[in-house]
């Protein structure tokens, strides 16, 4: 693609030879005279100067010297758009591999691609656009949107709803039995039947190996637009407020509401039958142990205000030096330091 | 089902209209006229005023105006019996799917079933009441006992050993290889064979995309009445004593042993060649580093007394506020702050 | 085997009854007369004397009376070696199974074992000696070196490069689509094209359920001897260097890069854009949120000097006290102790 049909493509300004051919995007450092590249940070700014990409998406601030520049509002977005522009992954065609099991109940929207070995239970209903990839097993009753695509390996149980635009990638089990067990007395857990399910809402991704397990009674439910990276894990009876982004590694446990639009870093913990209030934030590997606020941001374990933190553990470092001041006054006072009260 | 007949089901007993109809369970907050509702804290307890649930199971102590009660000694675990009675999820039907490749050495019990595209190999061996949905994938010479339940996607590899009342839910990886490396000298690891195995006892749960590695030789062993919660990682040659109880994404490093009814919150870790007592709980997040004794609750990383733990979070919170203080006093004593030492 | 031939396939030297016969390996705890066993740690070499182990592999110095000895320099690795020599686990044999989906475009080297229902799609291709097992699926375009090992329930995603003797685990997602989404202003988070692939080195081992997201643009790299541990996480655009071993549920966030050699404890976990040096070693549960020179070792939350981390975890026990002397001496000097400040 010439360089000028690229910048109208994506709305943005071009500032250099209009005739140079674009055949794909990439990274800075490795895109060579016909991609088109972008930084996302300042930090990488620099490697512009030494970059043989053969155009470089920036803002309308940047000033660059020796490069074709393609100049828009937001670049990071505008290269998201190009990226797709320039997506020729295999994708798969239309049509139900012989192999795969359908019941004779399961229905299926128009335009549906059903890979080999794909077994779909009866009463299953997917709307139009559905891409169920090979070894996709979704069991009894399942309902989804349109445009629902599970990756190779996914497990949808029994009864899960889902709305459109559903993604999820490869290994992601949706409505496992929930983790309930109660004592008896003699040391032996009974199982609590896991009897409820899972809902979905729409535009809804969930990452490699994400596990959601279905509520013993109601429903855990993820809201609209919700993002899970991979190896997440949402208990039973959570609430998943619209807008929720997890990132990878991260656990709620039972009966905990988020908020809508609650984000957190990776390995962050919640425990359960806690309320997150809508827009909360966390830093990586936070330990949420009670209810938070709507707005804050927190980090550590117990989850603290994030400012807090950060200093807190600036002086967390510093203890040794604490130790030897508080000696040091206590010689001088010839108080003694009786260490064991 | 009748209230009355409900009641007497669950063998609670009945303050209200005994001819109600109860067709479910439902959390308190969404009961309708026709379900069992029942709140599990007080917490809850407000929510029940503004119920509309048709009746709720309590304790015989509380006084509830307005509502059918269903009194009972532990409503907790007699509502994990009234879900169970009103557990109306579609189950698998006895028989072998046509599709399925089972070894001509394999051998089933009588009732099994075993669903589209499951593969058992050689010389395996199930003992009756086995349900194997699709996709299962069981490699030669595994051995279980009554009632193996295996879902969707589940993966057990060669020789692993299992109980009776196993269930796995979608996604669990029994047997797969230990990590094990060794440095040869040229910065290249040397991979240990890992030719040991698995052996699970009985009534074990496994949660979904959980993994438990074989020894590199002898046995990983899981015992008796063993829960493990979603995402969990047994590494190769751990004990698990009966009755333990992992909650989600926590990890055992290789040849550590925990002792009967060892519980866990989400997300803790146990290090290598650790001997954990019996009945030791760890509060989530928590990273033990060193042995345990029986009996002993802890929290952090390193892991210490809980109690000793939450003294230690609240301090650390107020560590800007002593820097302070100790300054003043060092100003106040004119001795000055060096803080270099 | 005799005792006296498995010294000599061993290379070690044997100090007592050459005709002993020797049929497996044991842990030492449980090893009988038939078993060659060995201690890994000193901890465990008291179990020696109590030890009913037909042989035991030692190195050269140990003094140990009344038990055969195999003594060699290594005997860590020897051991390894001789767990091999008896590893009599079953094997698939070479073939591609009836069920098999292999693309008519799809390449085979000499000797391979495909199984029941693996999918290889088009334009695959896999080098000689590959063992697919059942229920692996390989997307489009995928191309693999020389004894490409895949377990049961692997998925490959379209275009992943892996080089010789790879070898991963069951449930292992190989180019799942990166966790890239962008605020739009209206609360709607945009879906960045995952266009670019992962690309794996030689002598490559991941565990179960692991999971390596392709990148936007470019590659996701593992580079030769990488070992992955089971549920580990590694995102869009990383690059791992040679022989990283990073230990179960570590994490790696977007664009991160680990020098050769690094390695971490379990449960670690990287911020994204960070730059990690050559041989860096991590404690488990570390959080590293900013660049590490080579060389470093380092624990904690943020990460700091692991020697530092240690001190500070222990005078973090002792803040109680520290608080009741800071007391002390506020009220020696009757400056009091203005807590608000």
């Amino acid at each position: 693609m010439r360089l000028d049909e690229l910048a109208e493509k994506l709305g943005a300004e071009l500032e250099g030879d209009p005739a140079i051919e674009i055949t794909g995007v990439a990274p800075v450092e490795t895109a060579g005279p016909a991609d088109l590249a972008f930084v996302s940070s300042l930090k990488y700014r620099r490697m512009l100067r030494s970059s043989s990409a053969g155009a470089v998406l920036v803002d309308r601030s940047v000033e660059l010297e020796g490069l074709q520049l393609l100049r828009c509002d937001n670049p990071q977005l505008v290269f998201a758009a190009a990226i797709g522009l320039f997506d020729d992954r295999p994708q798969p065609v239309e049509g139900v591999h012989a192999s795969a099991v359908v019941a004779d109940t399961a229905r299926l929207g128009e335009g549906a691609y059903v890979g080999p070995f794909a077994v779909l239970g009866e009463n299953v209903v997917l709307g139009p656009g559905a891409r169920i990839h090979p070894h996709v097993v979704i069991y009894p009753e399942v309902k989804a949107g349109r445009n629902f695509t599970a990756h190779a390996g996914v497990v949808v149980r029994e009864r899960v709803l889902l709305g459109d635009d559903v993604t999820l990638q490869p290994g992601v089990v949706l409505g496992g039995d929930g983790f309930g067990f109660l004592p008896t007395g003699q040391g032996v857990a009974f199982s609590v039947p896991q009897a409820g399910t899972v809902e979905i809402g729409d535009s809804v991704d969930l990452g490699a190996n994400t596990t959601v397990d279905r509520a013993a009674v109601g429903v855990t439910t993820l809201g609209d637009g919700v993002k899970l990276d991979n190896l997440v894990m949402i208990a039973h009876g959570c609430e998943l407020g619209d807008h929720t982004i997890l990132a990878a590694q991260t656990g709620v446990a039972g009966s905990t509401k988020l908020g809508a639009g609650v984000m957190t870093g990776g390995q962050c913990g919640f425990g359960g039958h806690l309320e997150i209030g809508a827009g909360v934030q966390c830093a990586g590997q936070t330990g949420v142990l009670g209810d938070v606020e709507s707005g804050e941001i927190v980090a550590g374990t117990p989850a603290v205000n994030i400012g807090l933190w950060r200093r807190c553990s600036v002086l967390l470092k510093r203890l040794p030096e604490l130790f030897k001041r508080v000696a040091r006054l206590e010689k001088a006072l010839e108080t003694g330091s009786d260490e064991k009260n």
